[in-house]
Formats: C-alpha cells, sequence, structure tokens
C-alpha cells in the first residue's frame, strides 16, 4: 500500500464523462503534474487543464480531491472527470502511469479501504454486488448493507453470544446438580432463538440470490412435454435483453429475459445438451439437472397424456425441493384433456398452453419475484457470508445438547465457535489469499 | 429551457462510478428531495444518503452542485455520483424525473450551453466529437477547439476581412483611376493569403477526419488482384477490435482494426456487393465505388499479370485523387513477375505478398496516419464548419477579381459575404432547426 494506483472508474463507452481514479501516498503529487493550476482544496471541484507527461493538453476537466484519511480508501485520493468517450480517459491514466502511478487490480480501491479500516468486508462485498445488481430491490437491499445493515447484526449476534458465554461461566461456579432449571432453559430458548433467525436468513438469502445476480429459472418436465416452446415464447413474451451493455456476457446456455423490474435468466436445457457428449443420456435426467442451478422451478406436465413415469420423477424431485420458488404448469390444455393426477393439486397448477397462452404463468412468475423483493428479512449478499451464517447456526445448535447436559465446557466451545464463525462476516481472519480472491472479484477501478 | 433536464451522463455498464446529471432552475429543489441532507455548498463534494420517491434509501453517493452561471450549461446543475452498475443510475434518474425533472434530449446539456452563451458553436462540435474521438491524436487537437482554438481563428479571420472592408471604404473616396495600384496590389495579398490558409485548413481537414471518426481505407484493384486476401490477412494483423464496448455498432459492410493508436475501418467490397442486387455488375466498377469514402486508399496491381485495360482505369482514378493518401502496392510478388508498367514508378509501389509477407504495407500505413495525427495545421471537426471555410475561400476568391477591377461594391459585398460565411463557425445564425438536428446528434447526457 506503499504506491499509488489509477484506475479508470466508469464503464467503457461512448458517453458524456468519465472518470479517472487515483489513490495512494502519491496521488496527489501525481495529480499536480496533470493538472499543474489545480489547487487541490479537498472536495473543491475546479475546472482545469490536463496535460500527458509530454505537457501536451489531453482535455480540460474536473478535478476532485478527498484528503486522506476522509476519502473512500482512507488514503489520498485523486479523481478527474474529464470528457467521455475511448481516448480520453485512457490518456489521463497513461499520464498517471508515466508520472509513477500503478494500474490498480480489480476491487483495489475498495481492499484498501478495508484494510484501512474505512469498511468492514459485508460493506466490501456489498458494494461489489450493488455494481453487479440486476433489479432495484437487490440495490435498495444492498444501499442499506453499504451503510453497515449487515455488520450490526454482526455486532449483536456475537453480543447475544458472547452473553451466553458469559452466563455459563457464571454456572460454571456452581455444582453440576445445582444449576437453576430455569436459568438453562432460559439460555437455550435465547439460543434456539438466534439460531432460527439465522437459518431463516439463510434460507431467505438463498431464495433471494436471484436478486443481484439475476434469478435463474430451470424449466423442467419430461421430453416432448414443451420445454423448448415455453421458453421460445417467454423470451418473445417481452423483449429479450440486448447484449449491447458493457460488462454483460451472454451465456450460451442460458437465455436472459426481463420480468418486470427483474432481469431472470432462462436455463435452457437444449443448451446444456450441447456440452455433452453421449446424446442418447437425455431426457428427464438432463432436465432435472438443471434445477440444483435455479431458483426458481418452473415444472411442467402434459394434459394432453396420462400419467407417465417420467411425470413420477419430476413429481419426486419437485416435491423434495427447498429454497426454491415453484411453480407447477399443465400444459398443453388447448388439447383433449388426457391427465389426471390428484397429487399435483396441492401445487395449484396453473393451465396453460405454450403456444397458444401463458400470461398467467407469466404474471405468477412476476408476483413470486416482486414478493422475494419485497422480502425485508435481512439479505446475505454471498456465498461467503451464507457459509459464515449457516456455520455459526450449526455451532449453536451443537452447543444446546451439552448445555441441556451441564457440560458447560462443551457448551462454551462451541458458543466460542460460533462467535468465530459470524465474526468472518465482517473481520479479516481471513488469509491474504482469501482477501485477494474476494477483491479480485470486483471490477476494475472499484 | 425553463424545465429542469436529468441524464446518465457516464456509459452504461458494469463500473465503480456512475454519474447522473440534472440541469436547470429546479435542480436543487429536486435534488433536496432527492439528498435531504446534503448543503449544497457549490462545488464542494459530500456523501449523502440518496432516495427514490417514496422515500426508500437508493444508495449513498457523492452530491455535488455547480451554482448558475457557474456551470457546463451556465444553470444550476447539480450531480449524483453512485455506485454503477446498471441499477443505481437509473433508479435515481427515475426520481429525479418522479420529482419533477424531464428526460434530457441527446446533447440538450450542451445546447442549453451554447444558448446561454458558455460556449461556441465550435466548441460544442469539439465536445460532441471528442466523446467519438477514434485517436489520441483527434483528442489532442479537440481538446484545444474546446478552449476556444477555432472560434480564435474564425475572430482573427473576421478582423482580416473586416479591415479589407475598411480599407475598400476608404478607396471608395478616391476617383477609380486614382486608387493607388499599390493599395490595391497590398489588399490583394493579404486576402489571397487569407484564402490560402482557408483552403489549406479545409484540404487538411478533409484528409484527417479519420482521426476523428476512425480513417476508412478501400482496397481498390482488379477483380482477384488479392483484396479479400489482403483484407483478411490485415484482420489477422493486429486483434480485430472487439466490439464489446457500449455505442460501438459493428458495420456490416466494414471492418474495424487497431493500427498503432488509430482505429481504422477498412471498406469491404464484399459487403458493397451483398447490397446491390445486379451480381454481374461488378469488379472494378464496385472497387472504386469504395474510394469515394474513404480517407486512405490502397491501389493494388497483381505483378504475376500483365498490365490489362481494368489497372489503366484504376490508374486513371488514382491520378486524379485529392485529398486522401494513396498507397501503391503490387501483390503476389512470390509469383514469376510479368507486370512492367513504368508508369507506377512515381508512386513508388510497394511489393508485398497478401499471402507471406506484407508487414512494411502496415508500416507505411501507419506512417502515414501517424503523419496525419502530427499535422499542426487548425482542423476543422465537422462537415459544417468545412463548408463555411470553403464557403468563405470562395467568397473571397470572388472578391478579388472585382477588387483589381476597382469595382469595389462587388468587392464589398463578397467579403460581406465571406465574414458571414466564417461566422456560422462559432454563432447563431442557425435556425432552430438547424440546432436541433446538429446538438441531436450528441450522447446523452452531454
Amino acid at each position: 500500500m506503499n504506491d499509488t494506483i489509477a484506475a479508470i472508474a466508469t464503464a467503457h463507452g461512448v458517453a458524456s464523462i468519465s472518470i479517472i481514479r487515483l489513490s495512494g501516498p502519491q496521488s496527489l503529487d501525481i495529480a499536480r503534474k496533470i493538472a499543474p493550476k489545480a489547487t487541490f482544496t479537498p472536495r473543491y471541484a475546479q475546472l482545469c487543464d490536463l496535460f500527458d507527461a509530454e505537457g501536451v493538453l489531453i482535455d480540460r476537466g474536473i478535478v476532485l480531491r478527498f484528503q486522506a484519511p476522509h476519502s473512500y480508501t482512507g488514503e489520498e485520493i485523486v479523481e478527474f472527470q474529464v470528457h467521455g468517450g475511448l481516448v480520453v480517459a485512457e490518456q489521463i491514466l497513461e499520464s498517471a502511469r508515466r508520472h509513477g502511478a500503478r494500474l490498480a487490480e480489480p476491487g483495489e480501491f475498495s481492499k484498501r479501504a478495508f484494510l484501512n479500516g474505512k469498511i468492514d468486508l459485508s460493506e466490501a462485498e456489498a458494494i461489489a454486488k450493488m455494481i453487479e445488481a440486476k433489479s432495484a430491490d437487490a440495490a435498495r437491499i444492498l444501499a442499506r448493507q453499504i451503510k453497515g445493515e449487515l455488520g450490526r447484526f454482526v455486532e449483536e449476534s456475537r453480543e447475544k453470544l458472547l452473553r451466553a458465554l458469559a452466563h455459563s461461566e457464571v454456572m460454571i461456579d456452581y455444582a453440576e446438580e445445582d444449576i437453576p432449571e430455569d436459568l438453562i432453559r432460559g439460555l437455550e430458548a435465547q439460543l434456539v432463538e438466534l439460531k432460527d433467525s439465522l437459518e431463516r436468513i439463510v434460507q431467505s438469502s438463498r431464495r433471494r440470490r436471484g436478486l443481484i445476480e439475476g434469478f435463474r429459472v430451470a424449466i423442467v418436465g419430461k421430453p416432448n412435454v414443451g420445454k423448448s416452446s415455453l421458453l421460445n415464447a417467454m423470451l418473445s413474451y417481452e423483449r429479450a435483453i440486448v447484449s449491447d451493455v458493457a460488462g454483460t456476457t451472454r451465456d450460451t446456455i442460458e437465455e436472459q429475459i426481463r420480468i418486470g423490474s427483474h432481469i431472470v435468466r432462462i436455463i435452457d436445457t437444449a443448451g446444456i445438451r450441447q456440452t455433452e457428449d453421449r446424446v442418447e443420456r437425455i431426457g428427464v435426467e438432463r432436465s432435472l439437472a438443471s434445477l440444483e442451478e435455479a431458483e426458481v422451478v418452473i415444472a411442467l406436465f402434459d394434459a394432453s397424456r396420462p400419467w407417465e413415469r417420467e411425470d413420477e420423477r419430476i413429481l419426486e424431485r419437485i416435491e423434495a425441493l427447498r429454497d426454491k420458488e415453484l411453480i407447477v404448469a399443465l400444459n398443453k390444455t388447448d388439447l383433449p384433456r388426457r391427465l389426471e393426477e390428484p397429487r399435483l393439486e396441492k401445487f395449484h397448477p396453473l393451465e396453460i398452453s405454450a403456444r397458444r397462452d401463458f400470461s398467467h404463468l407469466m404474471e405468477e412468475l412476476q408476483r413470486r419475484l416482486d414478493a422475494l423483493g419485497q422480502d425485508e428479512e435481512l439479505m446475505l449478499a454471498s456465498e461467503r457470508q451464507i457459509e459464515a451464517v449457516e456455520e455459526c447456526a450449526r455451532q449453536i445448535r451443537e452447543a444446546v445438547a451439552p448445555l441441556k447436559q451441564g457440560e458447560l465446557e462443551f457448551f462454551s466451545y462451541h458458543i466460542q465457535e460460533a462467535v468465530q464463525a459470524i465474526s468472518r462476516i465482517t473481520r479479516p481472519y481471513e488469509s491474504e489469499q482469501i482477501l485477494d480472491r474476494m477483491f479480485g472479484e470486483f471490477c476494475l477501478g472499484k
């Protein structure tokens, strides 16, 4: 962190404004060479001529200094707002480089902010996810996390656990048989309550993962039930998102559509087929494989054909689904009805025809997605956070049994493990390597 | 201009920062609703919570106010720097809209800057071109124009013309036969000098147009001379530019490559063929058609075949080229030589083999492009400016003959026309319609 980093912080493209950002001890020296007439009054936006390393005028732009430690990274930061497009920002960046700055790695600004104690890990992750967010709901949730909502929850949880530890210390002074029953029962109730809330958060976060990354929808069903017809119909239902947006790449086995304010990726099992060698191993098998990756499952049954063994396998799997939204639909209802299966009733199946009318399916899908967006449960934004909370809940569960048996040392061990687990969300118990990997997933200039 | 406009000013894409910009009389009122805690001290960057129209937190970002008239548009401007990506900026924009702002038209900020007298038309055009610039050289040239270089040249030219007018007024007091010869000759010399410099600027601007828009290179030659082989070889010589940049669209009949710091579009006559109906009307005809659109011409002759009538037509055309860079190359020099044509010698033809070695052709191409970038002549950035200067030069030419014949009224008329013509570069003699068209070509948010 002794060097000074530089990056273009805005998206690459034809636009009105681009921003180039410097952070580090030499920021001000380097910026003085680029903008010799700037006063660099902290936080004061000033219009100045900007020069390359040979002293040739590059552009006239706004110079903005954030004085250490009152900046995003906690270091001396200088920002240049210049004319957008493909050329000017790159020249300013090159000028900064020639004057001694180093090109920043992805996420390096945020990593410095974390290492300088300006943000905790949960805030850093919320910032990274905010940039990738695929829905307004996600942005709303993440905006709260950037303000430290998750960090405060971690603190509260830690305090509850530490209070439980303190209680158990008191109990150690009692002889085993003398520990008051109601003390133990009170402690147990508090811990179970915490564990339940942690589990609810994990479950709800898993279900809502798609708010950030874009919900993945899997269409499952036996061969010829109409999966491809439905997929194609959905793609033309609302205009497919055009992929002329920098930074979005079109996955070959997924199709993206916009449903209301959500960007949804429909897993195309036809695409999965192409990546497999043995074309024969297809059918229900392949269809079910897509279940694992999805947050939303549309299970299709053929209303025009009798119940078959392959339908049975689909039914078994959807009955076992956890943490996923499930919509069951009977397709081909425009043909004579030949399906009777009372076990489907509990799923309140929608009757559709992928060829003629499936608008109520789209409406139901949007209702489900909207409901997930409205869920006010605290949301964990990354798999890393989910794992930490899961581990914390698991350790609390492990602690409760010894508590009831008065084995206070075991109890104390598991509660301490639980504290460690939840603390990982915000604090640097991570190794340098893990930090590098985490921040490496950020976009450049953040 | 009584309403307040809003737009996202940064490129659309996954990135660290996006900027939303408000301009107009209600900017401050609207911004106060989005960022209720901001102090809006002029030019002072402040980190604030930002809210949507329902009062829900959208993001935490930097608020920056530019107080009228000390802003780009001359109006009250408020900028919001928020987390990048696809969602947050759109929500801030929506919040501004809900609070009474109107979505800006492309170029509307610059149009307001012009109408409020903050920039002249030449500066506005330089800003628009800067954003589209395809080379560092263009950006350098345009940066000077944004600072008013072209405006100053227009002023100087006007003054020279007005001085000539004043002189002619003095001469009117003389009887026709008494006008001193040397006075007329002095005036004529000054005007011819100005006219020559205007013509040089037009010529040089035409040749360098590609610095901004990307140079267009046409490969001409008779059928089977190796045009397609050369095109394909050039495309793989340096990696073709990937078109994942927002705002760049790939023209179907052009291929883009990067040569040094230049983005070059090679006009693919194969593409032109596809747009024509009669496949028979091809050959030299089609190849020559691409000449018109290009700033750089590569004329290919086949070293392995004798001179043919079709070569003759190519030769005639390239001998007549004006304002274009011409490179003549003999292709297929890896085969036995059968071409002898002394008239080609004056073009210093390069001997190449599109299949084996053509690197010296690429080097020559880059040398030519670099030389154009280094040309320090004043550059006109738009066809509108070129037409104005051409018209000015033409009127001066028309004025010189009556001057020599002592027809001072005609002289005076043409000089006044010349003044009008050159003034059009910077001043609003244009109709509202022309202004709308001009600013409509700007990108959104500028």
